[in-house]
């Protein structure tokens, strides 16, 4: 299950996306339960904070909340406001307090951009759209759930992410993620595989590419659209049950979904174990000529559902292969962040966990207003933005 | 999970309640099967007398049944009746038979009444509905459940229980448990408190209070309209998952709710012992000055669901404190009632266990036409009806 | 649960059962996954032809596929195809040719009949409907279940059943199955109770002849319109609770289901064992005076809905009784089935287990073109079509 504040840095990923980096703004978020939900959990002590500048750390100018007094009557009566149905003297009011204080300390970020990532993952709601619609082999594929998945290995090795749109260019970055894109046009996809011939690193999971613009499959084996760049033909869809899982002989284990295919010209990486796909292809992986750049771009194809674990085991292969490292060096699970306005730049560390976490930086701790040498150490739940004495610009 | 005899037994004290005290009339309830379950259930034997007893020893001047003979066809087809679709020669209809033969041996309680309890329980329609309507912290609330609790506790100690309407008069009583009662009007609300001041003693649980007879929150901290008397400040509520349980550090569980909050001029009773709410209050008593009459009342709230072992502890120590003792001496689980005509009474003892069951009392079985010489052994299953050789009259 | 072939052999011998016997065709049935299951899963290597076999050794003449090419685009779009959307060069395709070069071979089997079977199961769609309209003593309660649980132990020991309606002409077999036939006129009721008189023998389970063809509840005790033929008299139903289970005194186990009565003039078969139908009995047969034909026909009646092993005891029972083997000797859970001409047979043996399993037949097998002396064995997943050297006809 991916924790709500792996949505939340998805869903804020994503609208950078949308703004093409330009600086945003959250027009609702809540300050602790909301209502919609059948158990409304309340937020954390902190958490208010940490979301807040989970926005702010990829791209928001500012990040408003809705409500501001709790409503006495209505639908939202229940839903968490600044001021509390309790007042000012409540746990939510001061977090509101202390995050307007914050907000004020790091006031010179507004108008800065987050540095262009190298990693990109593409997602298109109308691919998402068809992919709902009508009979599907069978109801568990998402392509969301496989975004999440992916984005949240990525993100807690300070990993830093742009969602854009499979329309987007795509030069610039090292490492181009597609979860599940179900739905895809001719001109899109050719993108991606010019991306792979000019060197770069393409990971493909099930049923991306599967029909074009009009909704209409490609014929002649799965995935159509990216059959001759992954070097695979993938012919019948093996959906699993409920709970159902396979393993891979490389350790790695799947769910909702398999595939009966072959390697026509990529390399297998890891093969099913069990039941009618055994000892056939379930990773597979496709060098590709060294390009004008004189490096080799990969197409890699994951034809199951991944694990959490074994979605990580493929994202550290995939950033060694292309070079891709954190934002800043740190502990695992220690969100890294950075903006920067082309002299100046702002690295936010946010720590999600039980334990004190730690980040390589040196430079001013606006928030708490001390010098940072080196490395800063970020208390459990806490969080740091810190002006870097070397601005990382672009 | 209650027992379906705990949920008619809590239904024919409310049907009292509504009659004011006045002997009623059951107008329909099954001789085994209804129709409307999923899988609806058959009766056990002497199940029907139970049941039919239980309503007549809560004020029921009869109890009648539907249907007579079971329909050969529609949609009742499948519902019990007092003539089976096999006809006389059934379990059933020999039940019926008997049971017409123990109406006949205990007449002489037509027209009694039940004496008024010391316990009362607040119960409102219009308050259940409100919970219910629009979105709330949790879809897992509701008074039912948390009166069905605490009731059975009761009644499983032999302890007679009111449940009566927020606005019934509620001098005469002892104590008063008011379970979840989310909506309540600024009147009623005082004359709770009124009543606590005056020496009784309140138990008042989670999310009661909340909203006044506009559907409106009280603000300031919850519960609204019970801040004072319970001396605590809630500021927000805590829902748990569907599985979740809190433990106390008095060792009681509970389900469903926590809060966060403190006590101002309360004692804590027991705190949250994991999670966000570590060491914050859970259940606190606030001890009012002592009243005209020279007692001091006391006003305890919950602020989580309590488990059935949690509420009996509970029910336990608000028995002792306001000095409640049960309608006869006896055996837990043997449920007592006593309807008195202002010169007689009856004793009605139900035996729903395995287990033969005791209670104290002389005077003369109906049922049976056998004298009870100080403590009458009821059978497994079995009922007796005994006129006291010393009346117990108000 | 029945696996999907053992509800594909049930409705194959439905169909020949409404055909009166007369060789039929499929109209359509899948090469691999369909389109309208939440998980639509995959056919396993084989599965296309042991399917398409088992239509064909159960009297049709032919099994047509939906779809020719797998569509594009609708809602087919991923239902399974003869033409997948990968092509020509698949399993699928493949088996589908493969499947067109055993026809071939098979073809002289075409307007031969499945000769007529020992038992037959009475199934009609007006009670399964009047079964499910309007409320019942369970939801749980389902005439396909039943059938589908006796059906399979029959088959999986290579007994050949006819299925059809209640109306049908019951003499020449030697054993009826009547699975929770809950509608069922007087008229046929009587052919059945006849069937048994002249040395047949019946098994009857619970929830069968309630109502009439007015869907009106036969009186006096149920099965209504069984209760003489069977001799006994139930008087009330006792469902379980979903995942309740009895056990009877002879060890077998039932669930869904249960009922309270009495054997007037059966015997005892088994009886319930906890509960409040402790004692009472649970399974009864009543064996009737011999008849004109010298034969003492018997009544059985199961008043729960047996475990798939408790069937499979009552069936190997029954079919002692009854004097039915199977098709042909040999091993459990190898399908047998046999058409012909009247001068010629044709032998089907269908493997559905993962290792080879035998049946006694000597021959010419059509499929392989090879002579079986006596013993076939057929591989783990394989079928064979045996032209027998001694006819087996009418």
């Amino acid at each position: 299950m991916i924790p709500s504040y792996g949505e939340l840095a998805f869903s804020a990923d994503r609208v950078r996306g949308m703004s093409g980096g330009a600086p945003w703004l959250l027009m609702e978020h809540s300050t602790s339960a909301v209502k919609w939900q059948p158990r409304n959990l309340a937020k954390s002590p902190g958490e208010l904070t940490r979301n807040s500048l989970a926005h702010i750390g990829r791209g928001a100018d500012g990040a408003l909340f809705f409500q501001w007094r709790q409503s006495s009557s209505g639908s939202e009566q229940f839903h968490s406001a600044a001021v509390p149905h309790a007042g000012a003297e409540t746990k939510v009011f001061r977090e509101v307090e202390a995050l307007g204080g914050v907000l004020k300390r790091i006031a010179e970020v507004v108008g800065s951009r987050v540095a262009k990532a190298s990693v990109a993952m593409l997602f298109d709601s109308d691919s998402a759209a068809a992919l709902r619609g009508g009979p599907k082999p069978t109801v568990d594929v998402n392509s969301l759930d496989v975004a999440l998945t992916f984005h949240r290995e990525l993100t807690s090795r300070g990993v830093a992410v742009d969602i854009v749109h499979p329309g987007s260019r795509l030069d610039g970055y090292a490492a181009v993620i597609v979860p599940t894109l179900f739905l895809l046009s001719e001109h899109n996809a050719e993108a991606i595989a010019a991306f792979a011939t000019n060197g770069g690193h393409v990971v493909i999971t099930a049923f991306s590419g599967i029909v074009n613009s009009h909704n209409r499959v490609r014929l002649g084996g799965y995935p159509g659209a990216f059959r001759d760049l992954l070097g695979v033909r993938f012919e019948e869809i093996f959906p699993l049950l409920e709970h159902e899982r396979v393993t891979l002989d490389n350790g790695w284990t799947g769910s909702v979904w398999s595939e009966l295919g072959e390697a026509t010209t990529a390399q297998v990486v890891a093969s099913y174990t069990e039941g009618d796909l055994a000892g056939r292809p379930a990773v597979t992986r496709r060098t590709l000529p060294a390009s004008g750049r004189g490096t080799a771009g990969t197409a890699t194809y994951v034809s199951t559902m991944l694990s959490r674990a074994s979605a990580g085991a493929l994202i550290d292969d995939l950033l060694a292969r292309a070079g891709v490292g954190p934002v800043a060096a740190g502990d695992r699970g220690l969100e890294r962040l950075r903006r920067t306005d082309g002299s100046r730049s702002w690295l936010f560390a946010i720590n999600y966990a039980a334990t004190p976490l730690s980040v390589t930086v040196t430079g001013l701790d606006l928030i708490s207003d001390t010098r940072v040498e080196g490395l800063a150490v970020i208390p459990a739940g806490s969080v740091a933005v810190i002006r870097e004495d070397n601005p990382c610009v672009p």
